[in-house]
């Protein structure tokens, strides 16, 4: 499969590398369409803002440039972004001069089944809690093993996703999606200021639904107001928008508010 | 500098590797003197402790004579060990059967004042608190970014080591060592079932403790119990063990118990 190291075809990266010893970076998962990554300036704006708190200093042009290079010879596909904060020395103090090493990782478009964006996909209640950490609340960085352990709780192809909480049992995202539900209305999505990766679509679907005039709430969101949602979504940069159907014995029905922003996330993701 | 990956000579490894992706794995970095690992079987037992919690399916016999055979050729110096899940597909879930993959760095023995040992270090206070998550409390994983974010608070050279609390304000360790306290000769030592890396050090002076018959506490911490103690030192298994001697305005002095069991690691990681 195709990838570049820090603009170079390169299928490995030195053992120095800080993104392995620590998991120190960010990374992007983009979608790419006739050549071209999707979303690209959210993603991009997302990374900036991850640099930022992570200080990696980041040439986002460059990044820019090799992006577009790099989907042009994708097709169609996924491009992964990973940006380290490059060669590290023994221990974790960063290098004074950190030199970011870029890695782009192609890889086929994901066959989701074509059901769970027409009649929603059931959630697996993940036993895996989300750690209360605001320093990296947000952020795509590297340090993933809490979503690895929540999706190693489930096998089956009957659950498409699973529902994450936080520590103190409040509702958060899904494994690799983030989560709205429309109650009475209003459209609502947790707040992540202290777990969960703000996701560019989530950030996509906020933004359209107030330039629409949909009322709009980030906040914390308890798991019975889960329950007593009205529609249920789940959203990401790949798959654009599917219903949630199902939470073990609880069920909602397809929304028209759902449907809507469904048709706008394929209508991004189409152009 | 020496490496090797799944035993042979080598300095990159595999962008597919999950380390890279998701920091999925775990490292031991262990002291080499007289070409051997020290402290080996300790080290081990942490390694297996966390495969057996991740799911990490491991060879230890393997590990192990990987190990004494690296070390052999390192002479003196530090090995650090890195294990991962090995190649990922794209996405969170593991491949049914997980190819772990063996990383061995060496580095030469870090350089630390003979000051720190003698007459103690001060710490920095660190205003990054570690999350709590009891699914990979204790364990010595390869998600290390809050290390990274405290270990960034302070670049002078008159603070050795950083205190660590946790989101709730408990003491729990430094940013790449364990600590202990002595109050009225009892060694109390922070419990990690929520956050913290569980030392090989700390494990080894546990032990050694109670086989002296000094009594031991593992407990909570707060941070006027650790203002209050008589001693305070840190602990990991390449330097031994620090005295603290001071922590902003607060001081204290080198203690008897201190000296004792610093006397014990140097025994420990002299043979």
């Amino acid at each position: 499969m195709l990838s570049w190291v820090d603009g170079r075809p390169q299928q490995a990266v030195a053992l120095t590398d800080r993104g392995l010893a620590y998991g120190d970076g960010l990374f992007e998962t983009i979608g790419v369409k006739h050549g071209r990554p999707q979303l690209l300036e959210r993603h991009l704006a997302r990374l900036a803002d991850g640099c930022q708190r992570l200080t990696i200093p980041v040439d986002l042009n460059l990044v820019r440039t090799e992006l577009l290079a790099f989907a042009a010879e994708v097709g169609e596909g996924v491009a992964k972004l990973i940006l380290t904060r490059g060669d590290g020395l023994r221990g974790y103090a960063a290098p004074i001069t950190a030199v970011p090493r870029r890695i782009l990782q192609a890889a086929a478009a994901p066959a989701y089944p074509v059901n769970n964006a027409e009649h929603g996909v059931r959630l697996f209640p993940c036993a895996t809690r989300l750690a209360e950490q605001p320093l990296l609340a947000g952020l795509k960085h590297l340090n993933r093993l809490e979503q690895v352990l929540a999706r190693s709780e489930w096998q089956d192809s009957d659950h498409a996703e699973g529902l994450m909480l936080d520590i103190s049992g409040r509702v958060i995202e899904g494994v690799y999606s983030n989560l709205f539900i429309v109650r009475d209305g209003v459209l609502v999505t947790p707040e992540l200021s202290r777990s969960g990766v703000a996701g560019v679509m989530r950030a996509e679907l906020l933004a359209q639904a107030e330039s629409l005039g949909i009322a709009v709430s980030v906040q914390a969101l308890s798991y019975e107001q889960l329950l007593a949602a009205d529609e249920v979504f789940l959203c990401n940069s790949l798959y654009g928008v599917w219903p949630v159907c199902a939470l073990q014995a609880h069920s909602w029905p397809v929304g028209p508010l759902t449907r809507k922003l469904q048709r706008i996330a394929r209508d991004l993701l189409d152009c």
